[in-house]
């Protein structure tokens, strides 16, 4: 997101899906090829989109060969900022707007500047911020880095059923809650809303006995639901009018949302605070005070909730299949709660 | 409510509570005495403030007495309006503007324009809008109207206690969810939301062995918390962002108005729809595309949540006392759904 007005007058919500599509690959015939220490994953903690980045790296063990940078969670018209940065800069990046990197990578940059961003450190350019393509690509071209233990997020005998799952919950749920927040009538709310409850309904029903999406085992497609059910309650049920229920609301969801959570590499990465302060703050035109609310169950958006027993063990499944869990978060890279 | 800014950057939000304080007295003292058919009763369904006087009229059998104009849901700086009537016009009162019939009273009206408000017929001028006298008056001066079996909702022996309940529900709760919705900075809301939760928790805990707030009798202490819970998840838990949890989730309060709202008089004059359409639609400066939310469960509010068993009657009492339940809904009067 790059501008401070979200909503047309009279129009539906479209995303401007145009993205550096460049890719960081194995046998570097894009230019980019995979190495250790080259790149820095720039993802703001409040951003969805950057969320699954997040949450892939840590599930795959990316750390050491790919370091993060964390923009703070509000931003103005212009740019994402390192504003949580000791002086306001990257420290990798030496750079304060996101933008600059952007601008490396093309003078006339005229699109979102956006995150997820891979930016090569040498020359301080973004690669790419298709962030669709960043993760397939951390699962796939930078397996060589992978931790001891890291879990197949794309099983091949899922493949198939996986795309079009994950296409539904993106047209439908990751995309839905904007089409939601931004509609500039009521009509587009209407259709927009009724879309995403649907989506939500298929979900509650096929999670009630599957513990992950695609069976027993976590894959990317959980990662991408996870990212948006996390922000449910503290933002899009309030300020985007998603409010049919509360996530907490959908007995399913929640407990497969909340099984998720309290899974290593999930919760861990996940700031209530931030993510808040994102949304009300930024979205000036559908929240003109700016005002973020205290709920739900505090700024901490309910932890207590989401630590709470789940129960979902019962429906069987190893989380990481035959592989194991992640360790523990990186120094410096801990959510402070 | 005349103007549709309702927040002051980097203010509180204060009331203004200056009203038209003329009483309509049984010595008529005042030069309004009480008189079947002399006044009209101008009460938009939208407004908490207005829905007491609707509740208050039908428990004590007052509409032979005392008839009712309804404003609808929306209305721009200048006035509420008659715009649901046949051609935008009260049939009693002749006007299109709630505005006109100030003007008649004080042609330098110089106040809000509020509802509700009570219009002498035969001049066409507001006599009061002080909504706290309003019901007192109803349940005293009017004594001589009410229906055979009407309930005391001020009883002797309770009224010191009341009068200190219904104080702290007026300032925390009845007022207290404007106070965080129009906050005109993050302190101001901050203050407010606080404020809010202790009362809602204080409540919580009075109720868990009450049936109702004085006892086992309703009195008006609960028509004044009623209307304010009735509306808590269609529009101030989003809108007004009182959103620690819903209503829905605090179980004494919830099983409480669900009670309520069961009772003859009390969900017979609640339409949710006109209660999501006012706020989400008038009050721009916080909503600014007038985008009204299809939940909490539909347009309807939830209807059947709150039909829903409440298991109240365990705690004893009887609602009306030694007196009856109100009868049907006058013809033209009920609540399309």
């Amino acid at each position: 997101m790059s501008e401070n007005t979200y909503t047309k007058p009279g129009e539906a919500y479209e995303r401007d899906a145009r993205y550096i599509t460049t890719r960081i690959t194995r046998d570097g015939t894009s230019g980019y090829p995979v190495e250790a220490g080259r790149y820095r994953l720039v993802a703001a903690r409040a951003c969805p989109w950057a969320n699954r980045t997040l949450i892939v790296r840590r599930l795959l063990g990316l750390e050491d060969a790919l370091s993060v940078g964390m923009p703070g969670p509000t931003h103005d018209e212009r740019s994402w900022t390192f504003d949580l940065d000791p002086g306001g800069v990257d420290p990798v990046l030496g750079i304060h707007f996101l933008r600059d990197a952007y601008l490396a990578r093309d003078p006339e940059y005229p699109l979102g500047i956006t995150v997820p961003a891979l930016v090569e450190i040498s020359s301080g350019a973004v690669v790419t911020n298709d962030f669709d393509q960043i993760t397939r690509d951390l699962s796939s071209e930078w397996a060589a880095f992978h931790r001891e233990g890291a879990p197949d997020l794309w099983p091949a005998e899922h493949r198939e059923e996986m795309e079009g799952v994950m296409r539904r919950i993106y047209t439908e749920v990751n995309n839905g809650v904007y089409r939601c927040g931004f509609a500039g009538s009521q009509e587009a709310y209407d259709e927009a809303y009724g879309r995403l409850w649907v989506a939500l309904d298929w979900l509650e029903e096929r999670l009630a006995s599957r513990r992950y999406l695609m069976g027993g085992k976590i894959t990317e497609a959980d990662v991408r639901l996870f990212t948006t059910l996390v922000r449910f309650d503290a933002v899009y049920h309030g300020h985007f009018k998603c409010n049919r229920s509360k996530l907490t609301e959908m007995p399913v969801l929640w407990a497969y949302a909340r099984d998720l959570f309290q899974t290593p590499g999930f919760g861990d990465t996940v700031d209530f605070e931030q993510i808040k302060r994102h949304y009300y703050e930024v979205h000036r035109d559908i929240n003109p005070t700016g005002i973020v609310p205290l709920g739900p169950g505090g700024m901490a958006g309910g932890l207590e909730g989401w630590l709470s027993p789940h129960g979902r063990e019962a429906l069987g499944g190893r989380p990481f299949g035959d592989g194991t869990a992640p360790g523990p978060v990186r120094a410096g890279e801990e959510v402070v709660r």
